[in-house]
């Protein structure tokens, strides 16, 4: 079985363990967010990427759930002491050299679903890893404080505002003029069935969608996602600050609406959500915490498994 | 008292050291040698200017001479992980923060010379620290192995192949179509004396005087340098190769000569070569082991001494 699945960070590439767990014999291509890309120091840093990869490459800081186990921030300490900035966002020694690697090779020309490879060759994630696109996309985000109406790199506000004023908009920069990455489109077009993992369906699994080509194609296959949201909270992270500022409700219901009914075909809620309906989209409730490995991996297996039956149904038809 | 030093690395980092100790109220501008610079994971690595920085600043590996204290490799390592390469070149975590914030700074536009400025504005290194030049000048080594005769980077024939391999030539590519630093001239013309520390006069003094205009700057100017080679063989590191290279004897004598008496007032020796006489430049013999701090202080204010003495008798023929 072919699968494609579309990924954020933390919350998609734990799910993506648990795919990979579940159905080992499926052969799975990631499409990853680059929208929160930034450069810090002059050197290019994936975030999503680099989460997906480590999480299933094994190095993973699990209690974290971003960048590397063991990990130590002499660099960061030192660029500090030179007055360089940022400080806020937390680059450690182990997880500088994935980012010395990535600009070297961008600087030398390969594209970065080339480099994104060549970084896999190492951790082996056990998936085909291919960014969404090759160009710039920046998710930039509109807020209002003491300096008057803004713009600011979502990870500005993502992590060092935490996402505690108000997005008033939020835009993914470039993405009208963006292509999908080598790949991807094919990727797609091969695949048996396309999972949503519960990744922030604003700015991961969103800002993948805004490249243009990549929606209209996976609006031609099965699609089934899983909530990110439970009982009316993000399960993790601020997806809701998200959801707010596109103006959408913080719901199980209103994120499968989001998504819209010509591209999802299933949709995994919790227990908790057991009465939310959506016209035209298969709605099952299960549990849906990432507990631990196995809980994820039964989630996933879910997910898989309502996606070959909607398959099969359409094709029954 | 205004003095101009040139200088390479650990010999003359140490030296500026004991010259700063022994003539604290003085003026000093340290031209640094930047022919050994070198491009690694596409950051710029500036060996000599960090040295003199790190030695000045109180950052050094006292031990090793080069490289800062109490160093980890964290990212060497990791790079290394990801065969990414050159392995052989030993770049710290603390090192690796330096190299990063001066490639930022040299993306943005700024020059090696407003870059290592900034950089000082760290270290505090209590001289003026000027690169030789901002344009890209770099020393190239001729070999012949089994692979035949090529030029490589002096970096790749000192520190992977340790001088190992005769040097058939040395090469400072791009000298000739470089400009002094801003400053640089200024700081000649400006000086009471200029000092040659005992740095390799082949690779890092004699690459600084390559650059048009250096040379005739100095010549106008009372001028003491400091013997790198006792007794036949250098203090430190591998000059003996590079003298060999150009064709030049491996002798205090040869040294001074190959300054040429146009540029080279004065010339302290080791006691060990007390009968050495060169004409027309004034040489005196005196302890030249750069032991410890106090004994380099000596060594430095001897050599400032001397400069003034020729200095004084310049002026009242």
């Amino acid at each position: 079985m072919k699968i494609v699945a579309l990924a954020g960070g933390i919350g998609g590439a734990r799910f993506l363990r648990g795919l990979r767990a579940a159905v080992p014999e499926a052969e799975i291509t990631v499409i990853g967010n680059t929208g929160d890309d930034i450069s810090l120091f002059g050197l290019r840093v994936c975030p999503d990427l680099d989460t997906v990869m480590y999480t299933l490459g094994g190095g993973i800081d699990e209690e974290q759930g971003w960048g590397r186990a063991g990990e130590t921030f002499t660099v960061k300490e030192e660029l500090g002491a030179y007055g360089a900035g940022p400080g806020w966002f937390g680059l450690g020694d182990r997880d500088f050299a994935t980012h010395i690697v990535r600009t070297q090779m961008l600087a030398a020309g390969y594209k970065l679903s080339a480099v994104t490879e060549a970084l896999c060759d190492r951790w082996k994630p056990g998936v085909r890893l291919i960014p969404m696109t090759d160009d710039q996309v920046e998710t930039h985000v509109v807020i209002e404080d003491e300096r008057g109406r803004r713009a600011i790199h979502f990870q500005e506000w993502w992590v060092r505002l935490r996402a505690s004023v108000p997005a008033l908009s939020i835009a993914a920069v470039g993405a009208e003029e963006s292509k999908p990455a080598p790949g991807v489109l094919e990727a797609i077009e091969g695949a048996d069935v396309v999972l949503f993992p519960p990744s922030n369906p604003v700015v991961s699994i969103g800002t993948i969608l805004a490249v243009p080509g990549i929606r209209d194609a996976i609006a031609a296959k099965t699609v089934v996602g899983v909530s990110p949201i439970i009982g009316g909270a993000p399960v993790r992270g601020m997806a809701d600050a998200c959801l707010t500022a596109i103006g959408v409700e913080t719901s199980a219901r209103a994120v499968a609406e989001l998504y819209g009914l010509g591209l999802l075909d299933g949709w995994l809620v919790d227990e908790a959500d057991a009465d939310v309906r959506v016209e035209g989209i298969e709605v099952r409730p299960r549990p849906l915490l990432m507990s631990d490995p196995d809980a994820t991996a039964a989630i996933a297996r879910a997910a898989v498994d309502l996606a070959v039956e909607l398959k099969r149904a359409e094709e029954a038809r």
